[in-house]
């Protein structure tokens, strides 16, 4: 680590905040190392509680140059981004000054895919002098480890059929499709795109109570892995108790995802739905 | 053609009929060549109507002996599948006696994906002395042929996307996912696998009512080919007038299938469909 990096290390941390339960977690995971956390909730995204422990400032999507103000007068060096993001209608975008000027880079960037956007997203900010790092750097106990979580471990053929998933969406990943996959018996149940895995899972759950799988309730796997190109300092899979409760709504087996790359929101809470649902919920090595 | 094969395209052409529309147009056009058509409508697939102009007998997914009996007194040696037949609930399957014999052989196609499970279930036919022809091949009109039908042809940009979801088709092939992508500005939307095309586009118009979609409405493409593997006797994709509604309730440009490897249902409707929605229905050549 060079005098630089040590120094940034120990600034504040600015922490860009979209929504569910992670923001929290991280920026409790940095507080305890003892490490400054400012939040940053994104308006329409975050939940307002996240601002009520720490330092804060709201801002809006396109607020780059209120966003670079007010972390440096923080003294943050570091920022991070972290949190769920839908793709933002464009009458909620409040593009200051500092945005406007970046504006060219911000729209070639959206013709490509999620990841293209984020990266280039993610130039903006370096451009603006910040380091963009990914939590798992600043707070690895998110990230989902080797082997089983809570006392349900998966069979012989749920880690085939994990297998099989895996496969899936690395021959499907230079297409820059969605990151979860439901495998019952080698048999592709469903694909996430562009719904994301609650609105995929909902679907299976649906088709099973049809009668439109074959493969007994209790059985299949929903398989998520980052796609192999992406960015992993931002939008890696993440799984936590509601995934369980959509994985039993749907009748699965359980959740195998890769381990290192996945993010365990609310861990305590996944564990207990998991036991209470007899859900097994493994990470597994990447590339398996 | 050898003597045996002319003699089995003089005889009456046995249809198991399945559900949707289909059935009846193949039937049509067996019937305008001159070569008598008599149906085996599935309980519970079929639609009563087919049945009401050709001669017919009801039958249920299981009854192997009895359909084996009654093709025979009728003279038929060809048997084509054709039309709808979701995964019959055990329940409903109605074993007879030479069902009951050939069943270890089915139960072994279940075990593996839907192509494998059709496959199986032709070669019972064949073994009882039938031959199984894919519907194109008795009724080829029924196919895309090369082109734009209707007004509308795709853009530049909708050719790309047709490229990408082609791409992806092929890609995903190893894995007999679902046979249908729906791609904006090279950027996957929805992938299908068991809940259907129909099932797929709805989804895809609810994830831009919920302004979930970046390409702007009247951009995208359904794509459609049959998957690398498929037995092309049996379950060849199709397009009829509710794809194209669905495509114009998801806000699509438009639809891209394969030339000569895609049944249409009802063209003229179709077409009707396509210009009113100012929809573009395109076959490519495979492999594109």
């Amino acid at each position: 680590m060079s005098a630089a990096d040590a120094a940034s290390r120990q600034a504040p941390l600015a922490l860009l905040c979209g929504g569910g339960s992670l923001p929290l977690a991280v920026a409790g995971s940095v507080a305890a190392r003892g490490r400054a956390v400012v939040l940053f909730p994104l308006r329409g995204a975050a939940d307002p509680q996240i601002a009520a422990r720490y330092p804060h400032h709201w801002v809006a999507v396109g607020q780059l140059g209120k966003f670079t103000r007010l972390a440096r007068a923080a003294g943050c060096r570091d920022v991070v981004f972290i949190g769920s993001l839908l793709r933002p209608p464009l009458w909620q975008l409040r593009f200051d000054w500092t945005a406007l000027m970046a504006l060219p880079r911000v729209i070639a960037a959206y013709r490509g895919g999620d990841d293209h956007l984020l990266t280039g997203v993610a130039r903006l900010f370096e451009h603006q002098g910040f380091r963009v790092l990914g939590a798992h750097e600043v707070a690895p106990e998110i990230l989902m480890p080797d082997g089983a979580l809570g006392g349900v471990t998966p069979s012989a053929g749920a880690r085939e059929d994990a297998a099989f998933g895996f496969a899936y969406l690395r021959a499907a990943g230079p297409f820059d499709i969605g990151q979860a996959v439901v495998v019952a018996n080698k048999h592709v149940l469903a694909v996430e795109a562009a719904e994301g895995t609650d609105a995929m899972l909902a679907r299976v759950a649906q088709l099973r109570a049809a009668g439109r799988i074959a493969a007994p309730a209790g059985s299949g796997v929903l398989v998520k892995a980052p796609k192999p190109a992406q960015d992993r300092r931002f939008d890696l899979p993440s799984i936590g108790p509601q995934t369980v409760e959509g994985v039993a709504r749907a009748g699965l087996a359980g959740i195998a995802v890769t381990a290192g790359e996945t993010v365990i929101a609310e861990p305590a809470a996944l564990i207990a739905a998991a036991d209470r649902a007899k859900v097994f919920v493994v990470g597994l090595p990447a590339g398996q």
